[in-house]
């Protein structure tokens, strides 16, 4: 298998942490090519962690690492999801690691991360991200197999996705924002091959957004409505996202991830 | 030649898009050495890339991508200069890769990156970075002659540069600030060479800025005036920084990116 | 020894020197391991770099670049301190390297960065960071003698740190914060081994913090209080920390870097 390393974290802009996880990696497994994927998802967001995670499908198949993890310390499970694409999702069992399965491939199997063998020692109750996820996805690039970490988990028992996937009803889609970018703009929970199916670019949606209707223009990129309009476009990691040109639409609209937002034919 | 890269981009701290870009590049030139330049340049801003842009001369010869791209989508080219220290700077034919090549022997020519062959497909219209222009540096790097990208431009025929170059007009040099750092110290478009053929560390220059008139002295660094004193010193990318002594010179005075300094003798 | 060298600043975010580093550092030492440790430490703050520092304990052992340097361009010394584990320390002379050798098995001598053949040419007197340095750390990585960079410095010489370490005194532990997280929670100058000598997990701590009296848990994780509460926990890089579950103990309780915190059994 390829020895791709990512990792993601809500640590904040270059936190010491995470160049200790990628020592841990390196010792472990010296060979390994690692990608820092974000570590800036705000704290503890577990759906803005788990849209993060989506994008490890524009990197090689690999052992991708995520630690959003509000529960570090207790009673929750640390995990290893294995995908129809033959990556591992590793990180804490809160939801996170659920949505990127979709784009991946598919959900294949998981397994508790149980083994203490493939723990850093001493692990410290603060900082699994360190002590236990990155030594795991390590231990996978060195040869180690999967079978090893613990007992197999069935999907049904894990934590649910911070989000499901959007779907057709009717001529609707209810979707639900679940990332802001920098700039203001929120993305839905909408797939592009989904949108597809309904809509086409140059349709103008019936949308509503926090109770409010209002026209909104599909189109291929910002710059084909005025300056402080809104519009919707394809994203640029298989989602769709709405926007302001050259403007912020969350200013616009006081909205938040987890919000619903409708959009009908 | 050096299989070396560099990113630069306004996406901001750690996007996920970074890692991405990284992995396009080294999914065509495996053994490409990758620098992420800065990934901090504010949104949209021309003139702060393209001064970011300019200390690749501090890296070896190599691809240097740029991706403030205010037009992604639009019909504004993509296109790549080479440089007669040999590099090739990439991005939007915005104006930003200009100036970076006064600081790498000059500019040598020019083209378009308009051959599909060497596009990442599906091409976002969202995201050129990771679909045109880092593939364009992955596959130079790769040994692709930079006459296959598309037809070639002439300089006259780019958008032009956010800033030219300061020059001296008798006793003064008109120049324009093209960058302000996080300690709030504005960066001129004037060069070493240049500010020394007029003055040298010791004098006192007469300045002019948003109107006022003041007293500048020309030192060596920043602990040779009185805290909270003004002073202009040559900084470490071979242009001069106008700054205070352990505060910030735009609070002192409300200047911006764009606005006039005269430096009169 | 190995080719491992860390970079750490208080550049911020993704500045464009960290690279310049980073391409100084590889033309010197073309197979040496860089790290990025943190480049986020606030400016000019002697103590929480002393601190990030402290965690190259966690990093194979290598060549440590410092680079906090409000003194850069006056007399201030530029040095390399060797440790007992076998690291070299790199920065200036401002107290800010001395704390993480208790962390690497103890202070064994230390050098002045005088040999000026050892330096990146021309010396920018704002930037020792990218031509002393970085420099430094990679000619030992290549091979070159400690003894060779300058004249050695006794430790009684050197700029006194920004911190002792906190011992028992008597019944008590006289602490001061060094560092404060993204998360409000302050870091104690008190060592696990020696907050173990006094207390063990489970105890309640009088303490005592900017004049206020409270109970202090010393807990194993946030969890094992009440949302809001205070508590006490061994931090993940060998030092004490005092936290709110699920809160901000800065906003609690008004402190900062180098306020008295006593703990009393």
């Amino acid at each position: 298998m390829n020895k791709v390393i990512s990792l993601s974290s809500d640590f904040g802009v270059m936190n010491k942490g995470i160049a200790v996880m990628e020592a841990v990696a390196l010792s472990i497994c010296p060979d390994a090519k690692i990608f820092n994927m974000s570590h800036g998802i705000p704290f503890f967001e577990i759906s803005q962690g788990a849209r993060v995670l989506e994008a490890v499908a524009y990197l090689p198949v690999g052992c991708h690492v995520m630690v959003v993890d509000p529960g570090v310390g207790t009673e929750r499970k640390g995990i290893v999801i294995e995908t129809e694409r033959g990556d591992y999702l590793i990180g804490p069992d809160n939801g996170i690691l659920l949505p990127a399965t979709n784009f991946l491939g598919g959900f294949k199997r998981a397994f508790e991360l149980a083994n203490e063998k493939y723990y850093r020692k001493p692990v410290s109750p603060v900082f699994h991200g360190r002590d236990v996820f990155t030594p795991a996805a390590a231990y996978l690039c060195a040869g180690v197999k999967v079978e090893e970490f613990g007992p197999e988990l069935r999907e049904k028992d894990l934590v649910k996705a911070p989000y499901p996937e959007a779907k057709i009803e009717g001529n609707k889609i209810v979707a639900q924002i679940i990332d802001v970018n920098n700039f203001g703009s929120p993305f839905l929970n909408v797939r592009q091959e989904e949108m597809h199916k309904l809509f086409k670019v140059g349709d103008v949606i019936k949308a509503e957004v926090s109770g409010k209707k209002f026209d909104l223009p599909y189109k291929r990129t910002y710059g084909e409505v005025k300056v402080g309009n809104v519009l919707l476009v394809d994203d640029d990691f298989g989602r769709v996202e709405v926007a302001v040109n050259m403007g912020f639409f969350t200013d616009k609209f006081k909205v938040k991830v987890g919000d619903k937002v409708v959009l009908e034919k």
